[in-house]
C-alpha cells in the first residue's frame, strides 16, 4: 500500500502544493498517492478514521492568522498527531480570460486569498465584485464562462489548468506564507527522534475553568518560569458560551524535553482538558 | 443632521439587526438613519473618516469566534472608540422556494453562518454543496432564478423579502449569539459616565517585541497581580513576520478604575505600540 496524503483540493490548490513538498521529502519507496477532500474539516477526519495516513492542512498564514476550522477540528478529534510543520511561500495570480484589467467586473476566489490582495484590489480594480470560493481552485471554474471574470490562484494552478495569467504577484505582502501540519493517527505523543530537542516545536490546546480570575495566567507562568518560549498562542471559542475559550499554544522546544514535562505536569492540574498534539520540526518549503 | 449608522448590508443582515436595536435604544429626538456598506473594513472607515457617525460591526460569535477584519481594521485606524456593546441572538433559517429538502443541491450563505448551521447541514443535507457568499442577504439573490437552491439568512431576512423558510431554526447550538461593537470618532479613550466602574468593560490592543521569552506573560501578571479579570485574549498576525502578534485583550472594569490605570502604565514598558478602545456596557438585545 503506498502512503496517501489527505489534502484540501481540487488539485492546484496551495494546500495540494505543500502535499506535494511533504512527498517528495518522504524515502522514494514510499511513493505516496494524493487524495483531494472538498473541505479541512473532511481531509482531517479521514486521517483520523484510516482513509488516509496523512493530512496536510493549513494551519496558519502571515497575514490572515489562523485557520480556525483546523484548530476546532482537532481539538474534537482525539487521535491526530503533529509529524512535521511545512511553511510554503504564498504568491497569488491573477487570472482570467479578460484582454485587460478594465474589463474585469469580478474577482473570485477563497477569501483569505481575496484578503491577502485587498490593497492590490483596492488600487487596480476597485470597482469590481469579490467573489468567495470554497478553494483557490473552484475560483477557476468561473472563467470558463464569463471574459468578464478573473480569478485569484497559483501560478501553478494557472499552468495546470491552462488559462492565461493577467498580473503576478498580487499579493500585498511579498513574504506573504503559510505554515501547514503533516498529521497522522498515533495514541500518544510523537516525537522526531533524531532531532535534537530545541530544534523541534510542540503544540498543544487546553481548557480553563470559566470566569477564574487568572485562569489564563498561570498556565503561561508554567511555561515562563520554565524559561520555556512559546511562539503563539491563539483562543479558540469553546462553543459553550460567550468568553469561554479554548488556547492553542505553540512552545519553541521538544515536549520530552525536562521543563516542558515538568510544566505540563503543573499545567494539568490548572485545566480542564489538556490534549498534547506532539513535537514536530519546521522545514521551509 | 440625523445620527447616522455605518453597517454591513445590504438589509437584512445580523448587522442590522444590530444596527436596529442600537437606534431603539437611543432618545427619540436623534431619529437615526441606517447607511448600508458593503464590507465590514469599509463600514468602520465610514466612521473613521466621519462619514457615518458610528459603525456596527460584529467583533465575535459565540461558534466560530473573532470577526478577524473587525480587529484588524481596528488596529489599523486610530480614531474609533468603543460606545457599546451589544450581544444579538442568532438564529438561522433554511429560505429556498423548493418544496422540500429532497430538491436543494446547493445551499449559499456567509461562511460563518454555513459554519454555525455546519451539524444540521451534515444531517439534513449531506449531498449539497456549500457556497460562500459575502453577506447572508446576498445568498438570498441566488434563490430567485434557481429552485434547487437554498439560502441561510434570518427569519427577519426572509420575511423581509417575502421569501419562504423551509426550516427554522437550523443553527447547531441553540444558544447562538454575536457580540457587536459600535464604535465612533474620538480622540482619547471613552468612558460611560453614568454606568459604575464594575457594570463596564474595557478593551485594548499591544504588540510586544518579537521573540522576547515571556513576552505575553509580562502583559497579562501586570493585570492579573491586580485582580483584574480578562474576559479574553486573542492573537492577530501583526503581517510583519510569522510568529509576530498584536494581542486583544477584553477587562471586566472600566479603564478609569484605579488598579486598571497602574496597570496601564505598567503595561506601557512592555509594549511597542499599546491602543486604548475605550471602556463600554453590554447590552443583551
Amino acid at each position: 500500500m503506498p502512503l496517501s496524503i489527505a489534502y484540501l483540493g481540487p488539485a492546484g490548490t496551495y494546500a495540494e502544493a505543500a502535499a506535494l513538498a511533504y512527498a517528495s521529502s518522504l524515502a522514494q519507496d514510499q511513493q505516496p498517492s494524493l487524495c483531494p477532500y472538498p473541505s479541512i474539516a473532511q481531509t482531517l477526519k479521514a486521517a483520523a478514521a484510516g482513509q488516509a495516513n496523512v493530512a496536510v492542512v493549513p494551519v496558519e498564514n502571515l497575514i490572515e492568522g489562523s485557520v480556525t476550522v483546523t484548530l476546532d477540528t482537532l481539538w474534537q478529534l482525539d487521535s491526530l498527531q503533529i509529524r512535521q510543520a511545512l511553511v510554503l511561500p504564498i504568491s497569488h495570480a491573477l487570472i482570467s480570460h479578460a484582454s485587460s484589467l478594465e474589463a474585469i467586473q469580478a474577482v473570485y476566489s477563497h477569501p483569505q486569498a481575496l484578503s491577502q490582495c485587498q490593497k492590490w484590489l483596492e488600487r487596480f480594480l476597485p470597482q469590481v465584485e469579490l467573489m468567495p470560493t470554497n478553494s483557490t481552485t473552484k475560483a477557476l471554474h468561473y472563467l470558463e464562462v464569463d471574459p468578464t471574470v478573473g480569478a485569484i490562484a497559483s501560478l501553478r494552478a494557472a499552468q495546470l489548468y491552462n488559462l492565461p495569467v493577467l498580473a503576478s504577484p498580487i499579493q500585498d505582502y511579498p513574504d506573504n506564507c503559510t505554515r501547514f501540519w503533516v498529521l497522522g493517527r498515533d495514541t500518544s505523543p510523537t516525537c522526531p527522534v533524531k532531532l535534537g530537542l530545541e530544534t523541534a516545536y510542540t503544540s498543544l490546546a487546553f481548557s480553563v475553568p470559566k470566569n477564574a480570575p487568572g485562569a489564563l495566567v498561570r498556565p503561561l507562568q508554567a511555561f515562563a518560569k520554565r524559561q520555556i518560549n512559546l511562539s503563539r498562542i491563539e483562543s479558540r471559542p469553546s462553543k459553550r458560551s460567550l468568553g469561554d475559550y479554548v488556547f492553542f499554544i505553540d512552545l519553541e522546544i521538544a515536549f520530552t524535553a525536562a521543563p516542558v514535562q515538568a510544566a505540563l505536569t503543573e499545567l494539568a492540574t490548572y485545566t480542564e482538558v489538556l490534549k498534547v498534539f506532539g513535537s514536530y520540526t519546521v522545514q521551509q518549503v
